[in-house]
């Protein structure tokens, strides 16, 4: 019985060890890039322009010097702040029952090409899902795709944290635009 | 005493078995939902309105082509946005000294009903907190409580995170409201 | 060899209890303030003012009713919101080739000093660095440093979260000023 013992404090010793190793990694905060979370939804904008005010879902509110509130300015919309309240819904149709209401504000920000500046919160009602999921980020909205943060949520997304991939699905002209949004949340509390 | 080392090594072995599934529960990032510090504010916004110079804290800097900067618009004031410097004090009187200053911005978001987007930092430079809290999110203000996210912090609030619940103590017209802010916060460094 | 075995299992209850003491302290949330990243930026911001359409890098988008998107307001520009696409550089140098660009919006929300709220990104493309780092907070620009918060990052900066000491290295009447921003992230993933 007493010659085990010391092989089983091998065992230990090197238990211990990962453990050693587990715990350090957690301590110097790399953590691993697999979302604990997957969300796609899709969102519509539309914008007023002065002769839709029955389906606009956005308005123009700040606009530089050489603009004005009611047509998206020159040079790229450089300097257009746009208010939402966009339908949110889980496919890319405008009619599609909405699950929830992206909320928040939009700016153009640069002037030799369309970019674009992101502050909004996705707002969840329904028995799915409760809660909001807060994002933040630069939109440089003629690449492909872009990555934006999920700053924060309350409710159903308590505290989380992440990445949005935003996409644009399609747009007609200055009125409306519809973003693909591929939420992967890394921090699920 | 050689018979005594194998019960040791059981209770070793126990050990290091509770110790691999706290480790893998912080690895994991599921956290515990126990605040690590628990503040509460009250903030003051005096709406400009043309006639109250003096007092006013906040005024309109944006407003859709329907509205303007004086008077706040139509259609559940959507499109105006917001910029203030609010006294915050300790209890629910806007003639309390001040703690602090909660500075920064909201938008009406909705046309239909009084919604808000936020987005603002509670300063502190008192004996008692120096620093800053740093916020954004939705407010769908005509619900009694609503969550916002706390999205960082600086000085005595350094990294912090955490969850924000606004209730409206007292609103007069369209120039004074009162919000209590129940901040809790969840990752303190 | 039995009687060793004792020894080690006190020094395994001891690393044991090393370990407890680890994993408790990642549990409860409490991190080490050591920088994972440490960067060092400058960006130059050029508002238009009338006369620099072509130079100007930022715009007044926003204004209080006693103000106009030309010039900055009376009253420590309270209420002025600024959109800007700012050249970032390693020097406090204008012409230095620019690493990135800063875009975003600022505003200004204090009567009796100056004193402004940021949300911003930088966004960055080179062979050096790919991605963003996304800010917010409040900026009390007559102070020598104030800090604010990184809130997320993509890409390089994938979910980082950090402090940025921002400080006035330059400012020319109301056209121009360079801020040097001292970026710590804490949370490298």
């Amino acid at each position: 019985m007493a010659e085990t013992a010391p092989r089983l404090n091998l065992i230990i010793l090197k238990a211990i060890f990962i453990l050693l190793l587990g715990c350090s990694a957690t301590n110097s905060r790399r953590h691993r890039r697999q979302p604990c979370k997957k969300l796609v939804f899709f969102f519509h904008d539309i914008i007023y322009n002065g002769q839709n005010s029955k389906n606009a879902t956005a308005a123009i509110v700040g606009t530089p010097a050489w603009g004005n509130t009611t047509i998206l300015s020159g040079q790229n919309h450089f300097g257009n702040v746009v208010v939402f309240d966009d339908p949110i819904t889980l496919d890319n149709n405008l009619r599609s029952p909405p699950v929830g209401r992206a909320q928040g504000f939009y700016l153009y920000d640069k002037k030799d090409i369309f970019t674009s500046w992101l502050g909004f919160s996705f707002v969840f009602n329904s028995t799915e899902h409760k809660g909001t999921i807060n994002f933040a980020g630069a939109d440089p909205l003629m690449n492909k795709t872009r990555d934006i943060s999920v700053i924060g949520g309350t409710g159903d997304f308590f505290m989380t944290r992440g990445v949005a991939t935003l996409s644009t699905d399609a747009f007609e002209g200055e009125v409306y635009f519809r973003l693909r949004v591929d939420i992967n949340l890394y921090e699920c509390w």
